[in-house]
């Protein structure tokens, strides 16, 4: 049941037409009343979090399902499992349906990445734990993209969980476990922003329905399926999805959308088989030399993509430059921890750069260095590329672009290894291959569902003893699965973010901090009373 | 004991000086001689074959060291062992010394390189075995680089060995076993000739000085210091080395000198650590990328160094120019061994692009390709250059003249992997790091030690069924660690290489063509009775 919505068409805002009146039942849900109705949960965190959730194991995707499928169903949703070969998702729908009221679609996951337990500090990656600073730990260290090949820091101590169920809680404790941020966390906030409700006897001013991945970290390969499937099950207004950390500065957060990816393998065919240098260094082309110059002639020295066309896409509004530049990035930090003095030219800030697609070498290999060197001119040279697109340069357009350019550089493109009749007709010869991941996906700043997601967070968060602004992005840098979600229902989304930006994701030491915690019911309980009118 | 030598001026040969009459004594050495003092030599080369020689264990190379010794012993040497920490090196010296002739001392190695017993298509590769080729057989493959690493093509069929012992020979047959041509073949040819001289009773025309390498496969560390020990012991007045392949044509060969090596390990530092490409992509320069750039900064399209100063030692005579274009490669069938359709443009031809230094990028790597790829910045890049040296341009030269560049380029030279501070101050980061390896050497076309063993080669030819030219090769592409040699004695030398272009020498089926084997006592005979006059 829902409490009835009041229309006011008075204090509508801008670009979202007629609103439903923010409601005044903030006032009885207070920062108190949260912290005191989560720490009534924990526990119930804990035993979600003591699920083993690698989706390479399917009986541990069902027993995660029903155990999510228990807990919405005690607070008031119907649910069911939807089918998905041996790795069911969860889908649940709060009460009724007020047809006067819009619906949004909430996307979590609920599988986590694959995890060595040997590496964790603790007993198990699946038994939760809770850790504070120790009083001589080390300032953080840089993050590093590949956090488990680093032992870990002996930053944190394990203290007794018991504390945070009952008695007075430090908003700085964290709870580690494999995702505990990511993306378990924020499924427990949104049960919790349930719970904190009833306790005030309120409703959603909003139609809730939830769909919980189970393969999200495996690149969700058939969530569009799925999606499609259901169609009418999943019909809502639009989606909000709950993933991946707050901006650098922990401000409340929307993105608006994010690049996609595509990986380029571009090999230069040398001769048949290594040569001895000595015999033909100075005779026979070498293909790593031929590589770097056609890698070369794809950008400039100040990292801008120089193929024709590459970027003609990206038009960006002066109201569009000055949200990047209102983002709370703070650069000379940023630069001094990637231990860079100066970024690239591309944009002209990190937000700005992240709008453009992109082409970086993610790895590049001919022959072989160090102990397995020798003087050879190697018989091939291979650059893969990684791709971030956008919604004005797909991978086709983009693959394209670098297909044109490579021949417009004087190659005969073989498929794959050339044939001696190939070899004898050409002088120079590449082979290009396409591996596409995910797509980039976007909606308008001035879309509905953003506005009213950024109106709730203002309002949540402007209040207390911190008021914070809330930080929009317009396109993130990095690529998530949910195009083929956002795609197979041809929705608007938004990613609201919650948990703390250093909770380590993936790695051996996810953490997510209780405080964040906190603010993550508060915006989840903001966003459920929301009123978004039709 | 020698014979008398008769001086001759009347047939002074151009740039020889006054030389000692070319003697009559030709005639009685036939090949008829040659194949039949061969044919009783066989065993004992296959003796000297099954002894184990790769220079990494001691007790192998002193068990050869011992039997060479007793092998020369036997035909008129003096013999001792010249200490190089426990793998001596073997010097022998034939008969007393005739002051009115010139010394030679010839230069062979007895180690070879690491076997792979299992991939050898016979019991051992230390059990010598004879083989000839299959009647199916397939045409010959491409040589390879890295044969080790290609299942052996069943081309060869393995026969009685007694046949080569007794009764008639097939030139076509080949000996397998490690070091059957690299480089024992030529120690067992020169102990041949001997043979041949005594069944005639002839003596040789020079003084005979033997120094039999135990370490050349690990590119000889020490030769240096040990024939700076023993100078006196070595005094001649010329080297000749046996070591390596006749020309692709198989005639007679003489390569006046080599190109040195030198690798140098270039590193472009990136950001600190790996960064996900999607957040940091566009902003965070690539160190690939910017390798890329280097390098392509260093070469033309052509394939020709661009960088100042590189190639400005190199000024070739017409002369020069015609003994190179006098070399019979094949150049299109050569380019069609090594699939390529046509080859860079720093000479004309193959032999006058290796008298230019080279720039080689041997090895290029920067984060992961395939299985292991991640959609990263890399944090650093590396390239392995190696450059083949020239007498003119040594490795000083050119890793200064490359070190100058990556300066010119922008960037600042660390010391390794760059500190903080240094990444705050510079945009541009790199590291360059040099190992050198062999220099180059190299005699002039007409010095007297060449026109000897090039007038030599061309009376021992010129006769017979298949007459043949000498090919010059004013210095050849690849790198021999002997310029240490000929850089403590200060000598001039010749290469005369004798065994078979096709011998596959450090592979799985190094083998000696018999036929080779044959020439190679014919052209040992000859030099040996040629004098060469003070």
């Amino acid at each position: 049941m829902k409490a009835p919505i009041f229309i006011a068409c008075a204090l509508a805002l801008s670009g979202l037409g007629c609103l439903a009146a923010a409601p005044t039942s903030a006032e009885p849900i207070t920062p108190a009343l949260v912290e005191k109705i989560s720490q009534a949960n924990f526990a119930e965190f804990f035993e979600m979090l003591s699920l083993p959730n690698d989706s390479i194991v399917a009986a541990d995707v069902r027993k995660n399902a029903d155990w999510l499928e228990a807990a919405f169903r005690k607070r008031g949703f119907t649910t069911r499992q939807l089918p998905n070969k041996d790795k069911p998702l969860v889908f649940a729908e709060y009460g009724e349906t007020n047809p006067n009221a819009r619906t949004i679609l909430f996307y979590i996951h609920f599988d986590g990445m694959p995890v060595l337990p040997e590496q964790w500090a603790q007993k198990s990656p699946w038994t939760p734990a809770l850790k504070q600073r120790k009083a001589s730990a080390p300032p953080p260290a840089a993050p590093t993209f590949t956090p488990s090949r680093v032992s870990a820091q002996p930053t944190w101590e394990e203290i007794d969980k018991a504390q945070l169920f009952s008695g007075k809680i430090d908003p700085d404790w964290r709870i580690f476990g494999r995702s505990s941020s990511d993306d378990k966390g924020p499924i427990m906030m949104l049960l919790t922003a349930f719970d904190v409700l009833k306790a005030v006897s309120l409703e959603p001013e909003i139609n809730v329905k939830v769909l919980l991945d189970s393969e999200e970290e495996k690149g969700s390969p058939t969530i569009g399926t799925v999606a499609a499937a259901h169609r009418d099950l999943l019909r809502a207004d639009a989606i909000v999805i709950h993933d991946g950390p707050l901006h650098a500065s922990s401000q409340p957060t929307i993105i608006f959308g994010n690049r996609g990816n595509t990986v380029v393998e571009l090999t230069v065919h040398g001769p048949k088989a290594p040569l001895h240098s000595g015999h033909y260094g100075n005779y026979a082309p070498n293909p790593a030399q031929r590589l770097a110059t056609l890698l070369a002639s794809m950008k400039d020295d100040e990292g801008r993509v120089t193929i024709a066309g590459y970027y003609d896409s990206v038009k960006l509004t002066d109201a569009e430059r000055g949200i990047m530049s209102a983002v709370p990035d703070d650069e000379p930090e940023l630069l001094k921890r990637l231990g860079i003095s100066r970024p690239e030219s591309v944009g002209r800030n990190l937000q700005e750069a992240i709008q453009y697609p992109s082409l970086n070498i993610r790895g590049m290999a001919s022959a072989a260095i160090g102990d397995k060197g020798a003087n050879i001119v190697p018989s091939k040279a291979v650059a893969e590329l990684d791709l971030r697109t956008t919604p004005g340069a797909g991978p086709d357009l983009l693959a394209g672009l670098i297909e044109k350019h490579v021949r417009a550089k004087g190659y005969y493109l073989s498929n794959g290894e050339p044939t001696d009749e190939e070899r004898a007709q050409h002088d120079r010869i590449a082979s290009v291959a396409v591996a596409r991941g995910s797509a980039a996906a976007f909606t308008p700043l001035d879309s509905p569902v953003g506005a009213w997601a950024q109106d709730t967070l203002a309002r949540v968060f402007a209040a207390g003893e911190n008021p914070a602004k809330t930080v929009r992005i317009r396109m993130m840098g990095g690529s998530v699965p949910t195009d083929k979600l956002v795609d197979a229902l041809a929705l608007p989304f938004v990613i609201v973010p919650l948990v703390n930006p250093d909770n380590n994701q993936h790695s051996f030491d996810e953490n997510l901090r209780v405080g964040h915690f906190l603010n993550g019911v508060r915006s989840m309980t903001g966003l459920l009373r929301a009123p978004y009118a039709k």
